[in-house]
This record gives structure tokens, sequence and C-alpha cells, in this order.
């Protein structure tokens, strides 16, 4: 999925000298691991709430991270990681006050069941830990995820992220099913369907004598292509994993902590309850830290046989960091602004759609929105007009990204605290570029 | 590694009050995956360079934790987290300067061939990137460890990590040999003893159909029991693996930045040159960031196939915290520090081997020794001394812990920071405590 908008350093000619330094630099550095965003990449110095300002004082609405959750900077999350970091930063292994605060609150947003948590720096080293207790818990070692699925970095976790195969094949413990996507879904039950795809990936992978252990999704299911409605519609799925003797594993890394607005996480959107759930990006505003939420007969046995430990996590400074996001989460009311902006933000894109037939489909919950580019009068994916959009609007000072198997489906993904006028101003600039197409 | 000197939950009677009630919280909301020091845990509330202070206004030297490795909370790291924490925070995406100023800063404590750096958020990151790379880049599967080697957390690196395995047996991919010990080694060349394993365990590995890919060692062997003596001992080994068509790892996340005295990096000790490099808990003194350094031909092929991008890898206030931590190694001569601390910490260690014939050996490498406690007249390990020195040294103020297969070795690993004024306290709380024995 980053391969979409991507910078192509054979079209270097034409960037800003500071631009051209800096890839340079980074080219030399970094080698075949560079990866820059845009067709003329942002040297970006400073950040504040929904804002990103670069080096020639241009500024840029962020309308794409999902990690400066609550705002770039906020200075209540800022503060807190200086505080705490000035006055103890160690691992674990000692005890101290603020991790436990913390572990208590967020475990507090979930069911009673789910009572312990582990803290990781990442939502790759949580769901490569998730996989793990999946399979100690259920005997068994096949996963399924949808066709476009991204759960992280590492080996594990790798091997169950269709999106990064390229041209590798899907291993021999994974099984892929089409994402709920209602759009293009033909059968009218999406949910149904998703269901009968994940039972007959359980069966294939018992009939090729691989156990199953566990359905992991993206509970907003982002880099398929922002999936939310019909609300329920994992539940089928959900109860068939269980009946089949597997977990079900919630990556909340991209929707959790409030981004969808009616609720703290976004399996809750499905009236489901997850076995394991992993959590990383927003929860710290950029403080690099991770965790996974399971019940105790989950973890114990995993402990038992291996146990973990984490340098980093849950260290006092990540605590601090955490603890102030939930603090800014509640006091700025940021749930129910991610509800009613994000509904303000749909119906203004839907509003084009009379005018430019191209936008397909305008979806998603909260302040995580997809919105969809088709060839007029069909549903087939234009990923040309999604590129030309996102490089046009950042022109017009707005960034944004693209997101699934087509990449013709942006990804509208702004801080939580984005606001009524940033979501009109949002649509007067898509209005704008769709017009100047 | 980490059952030894564990707090043991049905001995908790008699606990402090305020230990009781965060133990009980800790079991609730951690549950089995919690794991913590001393019999009797430390409520730890801040810390400031050797010393941490704990909630009874008790103080004590850390002469244990390498994550704090320029002395804890340093004001001139934390400062710079907090002003760059309120600037921007933000993923690698996008350009901006500090992440290549320190990007350059960093790679130029290597030799130029490695020229390329991924940053990670954790040395288990770093690892598992690590064996990704080296398996692309030999095109083989096998990999040689020691055998109480410890490399990380994930589900790719626990299973190199036969310290972490308990009762699980080594994978078919791995190989184990033992550390190059020169206290036990009964040959007297521990070096040719150690390439002749090594050498071994490729013959067997191939015999087995399984192509070799990379030996990786702690250049320091922190868990195997810290052994750095005769410099020059890895090389027959590494000539060994690059004879097979294989790669070296040296696995610098506790060895790395300095501590070793002489050399910014461990393996420099032994004057031979890694393919890759891997970086974490001092990096940042505490903030979670991480790294790995090769060649552009070894990183190249792994990003054709996969690539690679980690959200806070790399993101501006690693940076910050990355380059405060090389500004203050270097500026306060630190690396120098810990040579001429280590060997004077060392010496008073020795000097204590006349009076309790149950000290073994001491060795190490700058701020990292080892002291190892054997049977009286033997060589045999004394696990019950080395659990009771740790114990009793921390009721004298001192935090220690231990290492090696048998847990008799205790790992002296104190900041950077440390003076000979700190030393020479450690030597006299040691006698102190043997003499009470």
């Amino acid at each position: 999925m980053l391969s979409l908008n991507r910078f192509d350093s054979s079209k270097a000619e034409g960037l800003e000298p500071d631009v051209a330094s800096l890839v340079a630099r980074r080219a030399s550095s970094f080698g075949a691991s560079s990866v820059l965003f845009y067709e003329q990449p942002l040297h970006i110095v400073r950040a504040e709430g929904v804002w990103m300002h670069d080096a020639h004082g241009r500024k840029f609405m962020d309308v794409y991270n999902n990690v400066p959750s609550v705002g770039h900077c906020h200075p209540h999350v800022v503060e807190a990681i200086a505080r705490q970091a000035a006055k103890l930063a160690t691992n674990t292994r000692y005890l101290y006050d603020n991790v436990h605060d913390y572990a208590e609150r967020l475990l507090a947003t979930f069911p009673a069941a789910l009572s312990n948590v582990v803290f990781t720096c990442t939502g790759s080293e949580s769901n490569d830990l998730a996989l793990r207790m999946a399979k100690k818990f259920t005997c068994g070692g096949g996963f399924i995820v949808t066709n476009t699925a991204y759960h992280g970095n590492t080996e594990a976790v790798m091997a169950i992220s269709p999106s990064s195969f390229r041209d590798r094949v899907v291993p021999a413990h994974v099984r892929t099913v089409a994402p709920p996507d209602g759009y293009t879904d033909p059968t009218g039950d999406v949910g149904a369907r998703f269901a009968a795809d994940v039972q007959a990936a359980i069966a294939d992978l018992e009939a090729n004598g691989i156990r199953f252990a566990a359905l992991i999704v993206d509970s907003i299911f982002s880099s398929d292509g922002i999936f939310a409605d019909p609300p329920g519609f994992l539940k089928p799925a959900v109860d068939a994993v269980h009946a089949a003797g597997g977990v079900f594993i919630a990556d909340e890394v991209q929707p959790g902590f409030g981004r969808t607005g009616l609720n703290m996480w976004g399996h809750q959107h499905h009236g489901v309850e997850a076995d394991i759930v992993t959590m990383g990006k927003p929860m710290g505003n950029g403080f690099p830290m991770g965790g996974v939420v399971t019940r105790r007969e989950i973890l114990d046995p995993f402990c038992q046989e291996t146990g973990y430990f984490n340098t980093f996590g849950g260290n006092p400074v990540a605590a601090a960091a955490g603890m102030a996001v939930l603090d800014v989460i509640e006091g700025e009311g940021l749930m129910r602004n991610a509800h009613e902006v994000g509904g303000h933000l749909r119906a203004g894109l839907r509003a084009l759609m009379a005018d430019f037939p191209g936008v397909g489909d305008v979806r998603g919950a909260g302040l995580f929105t997809g919105m969809e580019f088709s060839r007029p009068g069909t549903r087939e994916p234009d990923r040309d007009t999604a590129t030309y959009v996102i490089n046009a609007m950042k022109t017009h000072g707005v960034l944004i990204g693209a997101a699934g198997a087509h990449g013709n489906t942006l990804k509208v993904r702004p801080p939580l605290c984005f606001s009524r006028d940033n979501a009109e101003h949002f649509v007067d600039v898509m209005r704008t570029v769709l017009a100047a197409r």
C-alpha cells in the first residue's frame, strides 16, 4: 500500500533546493529503504493541531496521519512526556505507579473479561505477540486475513500482511478473504458473505492439515479501503471463528482510541467481543508505544511457555504519554467530535457526488473516511483520479493518502480535533480540485 | 535469563504496604506477564545519573540498567526530547532535517561500507529485520547463535534466543554453539574453538539441507556470561562465516554506544567487520528507538522484495534523543570514562579474589563486567552465591543482575557516567556483602 503516491527518485528534477538536498542525503543514508510521500516530497519543520508547516512557510492541513491523533504536538501530551522523562524512564522490572494507573484506565475501556494488558512499543510488536498468544491458546497455526490487510513489519506479521507481499505468494498457514466491501459486493449482505468466506477459509486450512488459530482484522479495514457499514457486519464471521475454536484478534492500531467516534475501539461498532485486541499508532500521540489486551486464560499459557519482556514497553514515559492521550480524548470530547465532524465531513463529500460522478462512494465511521473513485456509471476502480486528487490537494495545502487494493480510495483520517470548519475547508478544496480535473 | 532473581509472588508476605499494593494491582492488570526483579521488589519514583530513588526515600546505585546509558534522566537528552516533541513528531514519509543529521553522524561511527541505516523502535525489531536481510542476501535460512543467547522478543527473534526457550526445542533452522568462554574453556584458544564450533554448525545445517544464512552474536555475550578477552577471538569465526557465504550480524543492543570503552561498537574489540549491525537499548537513553546498519548490497535486495516501513522509526523525537546521546558520549568523554573506570572497577573486584575464593573470575570491557562465582577451588558454577550477592547488595543500596547459563555471573553494567568513586563504593559494598556470607 505504500507504493501508492510514492516519490519517484528518477523524477527528482525541479525539486526545490532544500528538498533536493535532503532527498540526496536520504538516498545516501537510508538507501533502498527510503520511501517518501508525494511526487514532490514535503520538507516539514513543525506541526501543531491539524497543521503541518514546511521549510518554505507553507502550511498543510494534515488529513492523513493517524498517529498524532489528538493533534500534532498537543501541549498536554508534550508536557507529560517532558515531565516524566526528567523524572524516571526505566523498565517494568521495577514497580512504579503511573504504569499501573495507566493500565487500569486503559483496561476500563474494555469488557471485564479483557482484563490483562501487555505493553509493547509498536503495533507490529503487538500483532507479533497476539499471533503467538492465539497459536498457543488454540494449539493452531492457521490465520485468516483480508486480501489487502496490513498488520505490521515483523517477519511473523508481514507473513499475514498481503498488502506487503508484492510478488510473494501467500504463506501456507495464511488464507485471505475479500474484505466486507459493501460498495462492490454484489450479494447485498456483506456480513453473511464475509462470514461464509471466513468459514470456507477455516475449512480449507483444516483440509490442508493446518489447525485454525485466528481471524485477525483491522476493524476499520483501512488498507482494504475502509469499510464500516452496516454496523454488525463482523458478527457472523466472529461467531464462525468461535464455533471453529479459533480466536478473533481485533487490530485496533488504526481505528482505536476513539477514532470511529461512537466507540473507543473499532470492533465495538459491530457489537462483537474480541479475544485479543492490539493497539499502537495513536496510543501515545507519537510516543512509540503499543499494547495487547486479552483474557487471562489466553495470556497465561503463553507466559507459561514463553514469557514476554519488552525493555521499553510500559516505561513510565510511555505511561505518561498514554495517560495524557486519554485525558485529552475525554477532556476535549474528541470521540463526540469525531462522530459529529466525521458525519458532517461525509455529508459534505457525498454532496459532491451529484456534480462529480467519479465519486463512487463516501463511507466510514467517525474521523475515518474512505472516498472511492470509480469510472463514472460503474463501480470500476479509478486509481488515476485518486492519485491526481492526492497530489492536487497537496498543492492546495491538504494532505491525504490512498487505500484499497486498487489505490482508488482516499484515506481521510485527520487528527480527532478536526473541526467543522476544517471539514468544510476540506470539502471546498475537494470541490475545487475535482472541478479542475 | 529473566527467571534469575525474580520476585516470587507466593512469597509476598512481609512486603511494605505500597509495594504489596502495587504488586497486587500488577497481578491484576499484567497477569501472567508480570515479572519483577528481587525477592522484595523496588518501588521506584525517580532517578538521576547513577542513582534510583524509591518511595521510601532510599537511594540505590544502578549498576544494572544499560538503557539509561549516559545516566538516568540526563538533562541534555531530556531537553532534546521535550524540545522536539513540542515541535514535530511524525514519520519518515516526509523530509525533515534532524533525522538525516542523526543518520549521518551515526553512520560516521562505522566503516564506510556500512553506509545504510534503517531506523526501528526496539532492538527486537532491529534483529527481526536483520535476520530477514541476511536470509534474502544469502538465499539461506540457517542461523547460528550462542547457547544462552538472547536477541529479543518477536517470534522470529525468539526462535534464535535459546535463553528464552525454557522447555522448547531448538528450531530446525537454528544451531547453537558454546560461547567463547575463556574461563571454563579447556582448550586455551577460545577463538579457534569458537570458530571450529561455528564451522561444524554450518556443516550440520548444510548436511540437513538448510543453507547457512548468518552467525549472530551479542558482541559482549551478555546473556552467555560476558566474554571479551582476548581481543580478536571473534575473528576466526567471522572468517569462517564469510568463507561459507554467510553474513555476520553484530548485535550491539547491549555493548553498543561506547559501553566497551575503547570502541563505539563491541565487535570492533575483535578487529572484525560486521555485515549487519543491530542496535537498541542505549540508543536514546530510554527513548524507544533502534536501528540496523548494513551495506547497500544487503539492504537493496531486501527492499526490492519486501520493503520496510516503521511508523515510529526515525521520528524526529527519536532522532533528537539519539543525537543528544551522541553529544553526551562525546562531550563528557564517556567512552574514555568507561575504559578507565571499568578497568579500575575490575582491578578492585579482582583484588577481592585473594580473600574470597568463591570469586572465580572478573572480566569484561569498559563498563560491562562479568564477575563469576564458582565453588572454591573449582570452576563449577555457584549460582547460590550470585543470587545471595544480588539481594544482599540491594539491601546495601546497589542494584545488579545475573547472567550466564547457570546464573552464577554478576552482570555489572552501570551508566557510562559511573565514576571512580562509584566504582570504589561498589567494590566496598561487594567486600562487605561477601564477608557477611
